[in-house]
């Protein structure tokens, strides 16, 4: 007969400390395979526990598969593999993993944002005004396209902005845009290979690569990717960011983009994937319309965000299809809720839809406007030791140094002023012939004071 | 000269009617390759403009490509390979997609969830507090794992109520379980071949088949997966749910929770995904405790999410992955943002952290209770007709039925009377022997009353 001594003390109830006992019995060995249990009613006797007890421990037992019940035979014990061992373990954590970083005092990150650019006191606004007079809906699951109302109101806003055109249905929204590249991948043509700009968007390379895909670097002149360069490559897909390349800020020309959407409809299988990064921001004259404007033989995928302009905190990506990769969405992944939560979704279409986006966008136009002008002119105080481009668009310039020092020196020489720079050379997928040391100079998380006190003190040490 | 109708009336300024009227004129071949365009001045002087206005007309074809500028020389025509046509397109929304889907009164499904689960009052106190008292920290991006404050909760959470052993450093916060399944596959050997128990619970395989993965389905029996069957095939990775088989509902015994861990342990490729689906709901005896808890050759990958038990919009699901996986992770996906928003974060860790997930679950796990109990009491009345399986656990029970009718004559009965069945053959992923019409009970989105009503109604039709 099994004696167990039972804590009436103890928090854990009698039937649970029966069953850890036979359990760990079980377990030690101590109790071994096809061992008859004594019955419920005798060991609840021997216990001095009621009866219920005691089948509630059996109970247990069977359901983890320590012991078997035989009708009209009683419990005996299962065959048990291997001794196990469940010791509850502490776990170490890690001590803050994050790398040392130096800290800059002045970072011309060029992918960088204002955390103050967030519209704070609206976001906070309509999710209060969301979640207080919501009547349920936006705790049930969604859409696996996202939510038709926001759907909608971002088609109207491309359309209108951006020429975008197709219809809310082939909008598909999800939380980043690796995710919508994730999927995207799995409806094109298994083993597509991916033609990129040189110098390239950096996220979407890596994206790429730890998505298993070939990559193939294609340059770019002041006109855009070239197409020629490109028909040499045996690239079904070309990944391009037309209104404002990524990192030098040019323009595709208008004669580019017919020769990109003449080279896509060449093939069934070839895509164009535009990614319309920055494209909100111009400084001078009126932006310049999407590629997927133009496009007539559907064979443009177009990609946005609203990580850069509203908050990297709001996981809200979109991309638009054309019909045929649509159809092949629905068939293969109308099984896949949204990744955007509801609530998210409610907030962000209402701000569409009533303006508050719009102002925000002219608030943070207005601001980076500045923050540009202020960079253009303190930068040009060096005079001819400087070339600059890709300027009057987007959150980055491109800054040639045409003086003595060598790009190894002016990096250092920055670095002991607190400024952090971006070498033009991080961009590249591939080797780039460079005249010059090149950098790309972001503005969008400087203040102008921090602009004019970093570009006086690197008037101090570079020559 | 060209001459260009200005209207000022207009609402368009005068600077983009005339670049409008230039680059349509282009397009329309009127001007032509190598075309020289008058001086701004002169334009200006001939349209009784600024010199300004005609200067930012001139700038945007520039940079959309259509003219260029030639130093000392002005303005030409760039060859345009192809006429375009930029129309404004009207687009036409589907009329509502969603099927036509018969109505019925009772729904028995059992992946439903009752939408008054969700626990709304403290949702939105939190979020409100979330929202209102931030100091901006949750508009900034998240770690890529998700923010570790939620993550050392969530282990605590299921290190304390799953006895699952690691640490928060190896969990991986994701917007839903496919996107973490969409990850996953990229970490493991690149041709894995998927085990699942048949029947199966039909998302994973879907998500399995939606990315193309080969499955190989293995028997289940009172214990679980088959492990001897399992070793007959050629998979590296078996997808199991050990708490609570889905959807036949037992529990994996231990001996078979040896095994598979021998099984996975034999070869380095080899890994077992345990989907902790359902396990918070058991109504009799103490929870099981996971899979995971057992694993010392590191070879389980820990699944769950929150969308089940607090609401399919919030999309919050996760894994725990073993050391070597989590490598892998590190390498390859650092640079992919998280896809949860981070408030949704910051809500869900006050929500584990102050112990409403606790109460919400308690109060969730009584009302099932409830349901599950009215459900199985009802059902007895059929007497020997039926044969009941899977009980006491999870948002559904399994009911044979051993009358005469045929699953086809049940079906179109229950439909009759607006009751909704699901027969178990919808959940294989391989043939399966029945002996008799079997169907998954789900009680989670009805009410006591529904359920009494429901089974009386098909006790009128039913023999």
């Amino acid at each position: 007969m099994i004696t167990i001594y039972l804590d009436s003390n103890y928090k854990k109830p009698y039937y649970e400390q029966i069953y850890e006992y036979i359990r760990d019995e079980i377990k030690k060995g101590n109790i071994v395979h096809n061992e008859k249990l004594p019955s419920g009613r005798k060991l609840a006797e021997h216990l001095g526990v009621s009866r219920s007890t005691v089948d509630t421990a059996y109970a247990q037992l069977v359901a983890e598969g320590y012991i078997k019940s035989s009708p009209q035979r009683g419990y005996f014990v299962c065959e048990i593999d291997e001794l196990l061992n469940i010791l509850p373990v502490s776990y170490p954590i890690s001590s803050v993993q994050s790398k040392e970083e130096k800290r800059f005092k002045y970072d011309f990150s060029p992918t960088g944002a204002d955390s103050l650019n967030f519209p704070d006191t609206y976001w906070r606004k309509l999710s209060r005004e969301c979640i207080s007079y919501d009547d349920g809906t936006i705790f049930r699951s969604s859409e696996p396209q996202g939510d038709i109302g926001l759907r909608r109101e971002l088609f109207n806003y491309l359309h209108q902005n951006r020429g975008v055109n197709g219809s809310p249905d082939n909008i598909i929204i999800g939380a980043g845009s690796q995710y919508l590249m994730m999927l995207l991948l799995k409806l094109i043509k298994p083993r597509s290979i991916i033609a990129m700009e040189n110098p390239a968007y950096m996220p979407a390379f890596e994206t790429f690569e730890s998505l298993d895909r070939q990559v193939v670097p294609v340059p770019v002149d002041e006109g855009g990717m070239s197409v020629k360069e490109l028909n040499r490559t045996e690239a079904n897909i070309a990944y391009v960011t037309p209104s404002h390349q990524y990192p030098l800020g040019m323009v595709m020309t208008v004669n580019r983009r017919t020769g990109l959407l003449n080279w896509a409809n060449y093939e069934p299988d070839r895509y164009v994937i535009e990614d319309d990064y920055d494209s909100e921001f111009r400084y001078q004259g009126k932006p310049i319309p999407a590629l997927q404007s133009m496009d007539r033989g559907k064979k443009v995928i177009y990609m946005g965000t609203f990580s850069k302009v509203v908050s990297p905190a709001i996981r809200i990506s979109y991309m638009l299809l054309p019909d045929s990769l649509m159809n092949r969405y629905r068939q293969t992944f109308s099984n896949f809720p949204s990744t955007v939560s509801r609530l998210d979704q409610a907030i962000m279409t209402r701000f569409l839809k009533e303006g508050y986006f719009e102002r925000h966008l002219n608030r943070l136009r207005n601001r980076y406007r500045s923050r540009h002008d202020v960079l253009i002119k303190e930068l040009k105080g060096f005079g001819e030791l400087i070339r600059l481009s890709g300027i009057h668009a987007g959150s980055s310039v491109v800054m040639e140094w045409m003086g003595k020092m060598t790009e190894e020196e002016l990096l250092e020489c920055a670095e002991q002023q607190g400024i952090m720079l971006y070498p033009l050379k991080k961009y590249t997928i591939a080797p780039m012939f460079q005249m010059y040391p090149t950098f790309l100079m972001g503005f969008a998380q400087l203040t102008e004071e921090d602009i004019k006190a970093a570009v006086s003190l690197l008037k101090e040490v570079w020559r």
